[in-house]
Order: C-alpha cells, then structure tokens, then sequence
C-alpha cells in the first residue's frame, strides 16, 4: 500500500511517499510560501533528479494539486497513477480531550478539529485546509490524522490539571495537553528495543529537542507527565520560545513596556528562548559556535538552555522515582553531543555515566552514549514522526478494508 | 541589647520584642485591621496576662504607638520604659539586586525600597510605613532592614535570568529574585548543625511550605536556584497562589472569561492554589481532614501539592548534581507528617529512606525523620525568620557602636 503522509503549516506543505510494505520513503517535498506568487515546491524522489520550482501557488488545494502533479511526472516522480495512493495520513497538532489515539476522518472529526482552532490557532486550521484539499484532489482516498497530543492522553490529573479554578477546565478546556507526542511515543518503543528491555517495565525521560523543545516522563510506555502545556509555550527553553517564567511577568511587562497582550505573547513565542539570551542566535549550531569563538551571550544562552533540560530529567526522574534512560531526539537532540555532554554530566548523581567518546562518535542511528554498565542509559535515538503517521494510517486503512 | 522585630504588612503590624543577650522572646503580639475603626491588638509577654482590645488604629504610626504603650504597661508590659528598645530589626520582602545582605536603614536604603514598590506593591509600601512609624515614635533608635530576596541573591545567572529579551532584565529588572530567603537560610544553618557536617560541603533542599510555598537548591550554603521568581507567584502549589503554569494561559483566560490582566493576576494569587483545586480549601489540616474523610477534591489538591514538591526536589538535586537532605520547614512543612510523607515516600530513588514513625511522631522541634543509614537524609526545622532579624540587627547595631 502506498501512504502519503501531510504535514499542513499555515503557509507550507511537507509531505512525503511510503511504500508501506517495506516502510520505505518513495519520495518527499514541501511546497512553501503557499499564498505568494512566488511559493517554492522542492521534491526529491528515490532515483531520480531532485525537482525544484518557483511559481504561483495561491491556496492548500493548488500546493496538493502540484504535489500529486509531481508525484506522477514521468521524470520526477514516482507513481504511473495518482489512484496508486491508497491512503494520507495528516499530521494534527492538537486533538485536545477528543483524540487519544489516530482516527480516520470524518465529519465528525473535522468538526472536533474546528472546535480545536481555540487552542491551537496556528496549526489546526492549517491541518484542516491539508484535509479539504486531500478531499478536493483526491476524493476517493482514506484519510487519517494524528495527534501530536494522543500519547499525552495517558495522562494522570495530577500532571494534566493546573492549580486554578476548575471553571476554567470545565468551561476553556484549560489543562496541560503536550505536544511531539508521536516522536516520544517513537523514540520511546525504539529504545526499548534498543535496550532489550520490555518497554512495560521502563522509566524513561524522552526529550524532543529541536526548535521546539519537550520532554517526557514516559512511565511503562505511557506519558505520564510532559513539559510542554496547554500551548507549547510551556516548559523547556527553546529556539525563540521562552518556556517556563513567572505568569506575573506577562501582566508586568505589558504595564512597563505598553505592550499588548498578543504583542507579549508574540515576544514569548518568537523573540525569546535561545534568540533573546544569545542576542539573535536561535540555532543550535550557530550557538555553539559562536560559543567556542568565545562569545558569552551564547555560551549564556547554551548554559540556560542546557541547565533547565538537566531539572526537568531530575523533575521526572522524581515524578516516576526511578530513570532507567534518557533518550535524546530530533535535531538538536541528535546532532549536538555538546548540548548532550552538558545534560548528562550533571546527571552523575543518578547513575548516567557518559562515555564522551560515544556521544562524540560521528556515528548516525540509534545508539547508547552511556558508559557499558551505566545503571542510567543515555541513548540517541533519530525521531520518525512520518514513519510513525504512515503506520497509523496504514493499520486504520487494513482495519477499514476488513470492516467493510 | 533589646530588639524589637517587626513585620508590617499593609494592614497589620506583627512584631516580637528580643533580649539579645538570652536569644529570647520577651512579647510578641500583633495589630490587624489598621484603618480601620475596629482594629485589634493582641500582645503576650513572658510571665503576664495576655493583652486584647478593639479600637481606633488609623495607621501604621498609630499602630506603633499602641505597641510601644503596650510594651511599657504595668500590667502586661515587658519594659519599663521604651529607651530600653536599642534596635528596630524590619521584615522587607523585596531587596531587588540593591540588597544581597541585611542593612542599618538611611535615607538611600529607603529611597531603594521605594524604587522597589513596583516589584513588591503589596509588601513594599507597608515595609516602608513601618519603617517611617518606628523613626515617628522611636526617634533615636538605630533601624535595620531583613530582605526576603537577600539569601537569593548568590544565583547563577542561569538560575536567575528569564529566557526573554535582554531588555526587560535591564530595564525593569525583570529576573528570578525569590523570597523566604530569611527562612532558607536559618534551616540550612541548622540543618548541618542537625547532621553534624559543615554547611559549605552539603546539597541540601529546603522547602518552606506555609501558605507561601517555596523550594531552595542550597549548595555549599548558599542559594543556587529557588522556586519563586520574580513574584512569589511562580514555583509550587500553594494555599491560594496557581504556581507554575502556561503564560499563555493568562491570555487565554482574559479572552474566554472576559477578565482585565489585573482579575487574571487576583485569580491567580487569590483564588487558585489548594482553594481552588479543592473547592473551597486552602489550610492543609482541613485538606487532610477532607481527605481522609473521603472528599475526592481535597485528595487531588493534596496529591497535586505532594507532586509538585517532590518534581521541583528531584529538578534542584539535578541542578546540584547530587542530594545530601531535604529540609522541610513552616507551617506545614512542620505539621503536616501526611505530606512529608507522600513526598518522600516518591524518592527512594534518591536513597532517601522515610522512617514512618519518626516522620509521625508527635516530637517537635529539630528532627531527622528518615531512617538511619539513609544516603539522603530529611529533617523537620521549625523556621525562625523573626530570629535571624532580631541577630541581623543586633549584629548591625553592634558593628556600628563599634564604628562610631
């Protein structure tokens, strides 16, 4: 069966092409600037040149129409017929209360992800315009979403409820929801088996870092409490988002700097985190360089960064009382054995004995960094929320097959 | 040397009368409802009836006036005439960065405590007003100035900065000052008294749980990060105050329920906290007392409270890479065994190994309540904030007789 998984932004499209029987990627691309006369379409497929253009592309529907159009072309693409895509799963941000696991779309579901748009009003209604146009170009096909919430689901009150009236759960929906659940649901299967151990017997602390940051208490498989919140605001440092801070800085810097209320939140979304400490850095790579030529905004920002991932392993190393491993993911968690090196050697109270020489190794792939016999494992385990969205489409299309 | 305490709060003077020489407590009394027509004064001095009247107090010059009557009263007096009175030692909450440590008060010191009134505009302004009432009625006596944030002001940048832009630190001073500091301070000094190691050689976290909740990484003495922030809003659960959760929450709920920044910031302060996940409690004894009795509510307040804690130890023992004690202290932390012990009872992890019956004796005073042998051990320490002051003072007006 043939899968195309959709990640639908407000202004960008990525996608790529599986071939679930060998869980293999027959090609990826993103349309981006979508809305301008000059979007940007980049494909590449297995064996074939890579495929760039730019041209006007005004609506989600037009950016799916050029996809599917590539995906068929005799040079660059990889099917001989659209009808060849039997399924398309998306990609969706936020299934509040609604969704613990994937689902096929449906009315109904389309009108939950609508009643979502409070919550997430950057990304759900970005996916649903994904949706739409799946239905306008390709109307026959099966469609699923997947909830970067679901894995969060699991967990307990005490983790998801905040400590203000209960009106505001009852009546907003204002609770702790966390976001990159797929990659820590991902990560988390892996390294068990990566570990050899049942993933049921596990305490694990997954941080997802990339632009965006979180981490997980992953306790017996299940998410038991994660960083990010009702947005994801909430927890780690990240690229440009500040994370955790007093909630009286939001009022007090609205009265001192005559800022609107938006006008904070956009500050605390896109001009804090790593950019605002390191004065206008908010890649990983470029801090770590500016870093080591001695700058000391970024080595302040890197510091931050790296000292407030080490409390929130220790938080939920308390929260589960036990660690069995920590797992490192996505692009900074991958690529950065600096950010790594400074997490884990504040760790040696807890049994994590790094072996620097590993987490140096410019090896890929999912692999230990620990010392052999560390009672606490560090591991390194590349995230695939693509792959993890295909499978979830894949097993609902099976099961629909034999429902009908 | 006798010193007099005091605590002025906005509508309330509390103080306690000091023989240096003996470390003991003379009187000690309060007066509530300054402003008012109805205001009470109520006194007990060593060896006398106990004192309470309602009347008049328009004032905190007034209300200082009253007290220095009543510390002179034949009946229920301590004095026999208030020139005995050499030093005035003040609780201040808010020190900023002026005010790493105590200080006689001149005119610069309060000019700096009023700079600081945006920060604290509860505390503040009525600090300055019991100041202003002493140099009123006790002209000549040398005062001095007891910060809440002082003990905090050791913090690493990295403890203490906020991942937002520069700007707002330099301008405004927005950062991580923390509060309790008096009280974090005087049970780490008595913890290593109570373990019998030297206080700069141990990790020790002290948590100051009263209706104010706060927690501190003390290494090697001195405070390295704490849970309060820029307000004594952030950190953990308390009585009546939300603590950590989304800043966009704040936003969220004006929009939702109609509410200004200043309602969001009262909700937050004044009706959130154990009150509001409880429905209607704020005193942990009526919280245990509901849960034993059944009161689903009151369990999940008390669950909430118990988790948070133990999170914020595990963050600060990986901030410290290490744990040698957890220090409980305050009105709770000191009365509550039920806490104590579902906090604990979570970091066996750690190697701290609860002794049930010394955690429930009925025993006050300093106390190990963890097995013997534990790696990680936990004490009660019954707080004595009052005390530092009248030694700060004391140790103020001795350098500067010295001085002169």
């Amino acid at each position: 069966m043939i899968v195309l998984v959709i990640n639908a932004g407000s202004s960008s499209i990525k996608y790529q092409l599986y071939q679930m029987k060998s869980e293999t990627v027959l090609a990826r691309g993103r349309v981006e600037r979508i809305g301008m006369d000059s979007a940007i379409v980049t494909h590449e497929a297995e064996g074939k040149p890579e495929f760039r253009e730019v041209c006007e592309i005004l609506d989600h529907t037009s950016a799916l129409k050029r996809i599917t159009d590539i995906l068929v072309h005799p040079e660059y693409g990889s099917l001989s017929h659209i009808s060849e895509i039997e399924a398309v799963g998306h990609r969706v941000v936020h299934g509040g209360e609604s969704f613990p696991e994937s689902v096929v779309v449906t009315t109904e579901v389309k009108q939950e992800i609508r009643k979502l748009f409070d919550l997430a009003p950057l990304h759900n209604p970005a996916h649903l315009m994904g949706i739409l146009a799946v239905e306008a170009i390709l109307p026959d096909v099966m469609q699923a979403v997947v909830f970067d919430t679901a894995f969060h689901q699991t967990m307990p009150k005490t983790s998801y409820l905040y400590a203000i009236p209960n009106i505001l759960y009852k009546r907003h929906k204002i609770r702790r929801y966390g976001f990159h659940g797929t990659s820590h649901m991902y990560v988390s299967h892996q390294a068990a088996a990566l570990l050899g151990r049942p993933l049921e017997s596990l305490k694990l602390v997954t941080c997802h870092i990339g632009n965006g940051v979180s981490c997980t208490a992953v306790l017996n498989g299940k998410s038991y409490d994660t960083s990010m919140g009702m947005t994801p605001l909430e927890g780690l440092m990240m690229g440009t988002r500040s994370g955790d801070l007093d909630p009286a800085i939001v009022s007090y810097t609205m009265a001192k700097e005559e800022l609107s209320i938006n006008e904070v939140n956009s500050m605390l979304n896109k001009h804090s985190g790593l950019y605002a400490v390191s004065g206008g850095l908010a890649d990983m790579r470029e801090i770590v360089e500016a870093m080591n030529d001695g700058d000391k905004n970024a080595k302040l920002a890197f510091d931050m960064y790296a000292y407030r991932l080490r409390k929130y392993i220790g938080a939920y190393a308390a929260a589960m009382n036990g660690l069995d491993a920590v797992v490192f993911t996505a692009g900074v968690g991958e690529n950065s054995p600096q950010l790594r090196e400074a997490v884990c050697e504040g760790l040696t109270f807890l049994g994590l004995r790094l072996d620097r020489e590993r987490n140096r190794s410019p090896e890929r792939g999912e692999r230990r960094i620990t010392e052999d016999g560390s009672p606490v494992e560090a591991l390194v385990i590349p995230t695939n929320e693509e792959l993890v969205i295909a499978r979830d489409t894949y097993r609902l299309a099976l099961n629909r097959g034999k429902g009908s």
